[in-house]
């Protein structure tokens, strides 16, 4: 039998369940003892803000991650200040919700654009933009690096080292770095890297690098044990590094968003506790 | 018009033309004046290493590179012996050839093996257990690190930096790196990882970072111009790091491959003058 304290630190990001409306993931975390969840805008404005943290509070649930902001790289300057609008929104949101963070997403190379390092640059520099902000409404800013298959993309920041080497510039408080085992798992020396973050690591989210990858890359994650990942050695190197935040679980699977939502929920449990919650020990 | 000169330096590696043999392959290259050839042991085998040899050498060509050897990530000790006795084979091969480097790609996790560090030591054993062949042998083993995305399944060694830390601890006479536009293009900081690597680059091999990726992701490589490596800045890195060999176009590519190979050879040789030599000046 799961006891809620079993579970306390799981948190069900809405991707994973992406046919559930808001009310209806909150409703299963609270079912299954969850003490969190990650929202995403794009459900978030189906409910509105306001009834959504009016839900929330209700629900006694913590907000792990507000998902997204970013998509910094392009270089037309109208869309980028469309862009910075966006996150100016994105991080009020973050704040009603009381959310552990905003989720970054630094996006890619613009249409036909190859100057990878340039559009890094612009990423960083939209960040740095974009603190000021933040911490005057108390949100952390967290950068997620994302695995080098979508460096062209969707995210052109693409180890967690390089993600350091952006919020070192900034107050812990205000700029942190979101961990998700799918992205960099296969980084070099992504111990010392975890341990480089220390209390930078403002949300860890969990799901498995799959083979052969599905087709279409964006939906290309399992479920954790369904693939390579060394879930016992990578949280506990998360753990050692003193991270004492919630574990998100979040999956872009077209399998999983096909059956239904609960009896995904219950496997990612089970998962979880087996794989998982025994290593948060460190 | 082409001329002889400004192919000079640009060589076919086999897999792009997949379906020429070995002596159809060595005639596209002298039909078409290009300097050198990258051959597969996979279809040397079918003429057998004296014929190759005497092909090769009656052509002018040089050998760009042997491909492949490595597959070091067995965990099983009798695998092991059996990948160690066929790397032996692979360096007499590419002395008998008088190749510029035998490639070696590490290979992925073991079936069920979710170790990835021991998986990169094991890779890392492997090839300081070769060495003394290779060197007697007169043979530069190349390790090639590959795209993240072939980590759990073919190549554990994922960026440049971590191949030149496994490198850099042999003579450079001995161990050097291959350098793929597609495995690297997205490694932060890779500017400086070639111009550290400097001469233990023994082969620079292209090919495009395509998008979206095929859904059989080892035939996702595209022809240069096709996707969003910048050719120029990358090429201009490697002439800066001394490189002074071969350019060998490698395209593992399902449409390639049922397209006439001379058609291939000749757009291979369009995009090469137009993308890639201008810039071997550095």
């Amino acid at each position: 039998m799961t006891t809620r304290a079993e579970v306390s630190r799981l948190s069900l990001n809405q991707r994973t369940t992406a046919l559930w409306s808001l009310p209806e993931a909150v409703q299963g975390c609270i079912d299954a003892g969850l003490g969190a969840i990650g929202i995403w805008r794009e459900q978030l404005v189906e409910v509105g803000l306001d009834e959504a943290c009016r839900l929330v509070a209700g629900s006694g649930l913590r907000v792990s991650s507000l998902c997204r902001g970013g998509f910094f790289t392009t270089a037309d300057p109208a869309e980028a200040q469309g862009a910075e609008a966006s996150n100016r929104e994105a991080i009020d949101e973050a704040s009603a919700l009381n959310a552990a963070t905003l989720v970054l997403v630094a996006g890619g190379l613009p249409q036909g654009d190859r100057d990878l390092k340039a559009a890094r640059e612009r990423a960083s520099a939209a960040i740095e933009r974009l603190v000021p902000y933040a911490q005057e409404a108390e949100v952390t800013l967290g950068i997620e690096p994302m695995n080098p298959i979508y460096a062209a993309d969707r995210g052109v920041i693409s180890t967690l080292a390089q993600a350091l080497d952006i919020a070192e510039r900034f107050d812990p408080a205000d700029v942190g770095v979101v961990v998700d085992t799918f992205h960099v798992w296969w980084e070099p020396g992504i111990e010392d890297q975890l341990q480089r973050a220390g209390d930078r690591i403002v949300s860890y989210q969990i799901c498995d690098w799959i083979t052969p990858l599905p087709a279409d890359t964006l939906l290309a994650r399992g479920m954790m044990g369904d693939g390579h990942v060394d879930f016992a050695a990578f949280t506990r190197s998360v753990a050692l590094a003193g991270y004492q935040g919630d574990i998100e679980v979040e999956i872009f699977n077209a399998d999983l968003w096909a059956a239904p939502p609960a009896k995904v929920l219950d496997q990612m449990v089970e998962r979880y506790l087996d794989l998982v919650q025994p290593h948060l020990a460190g």
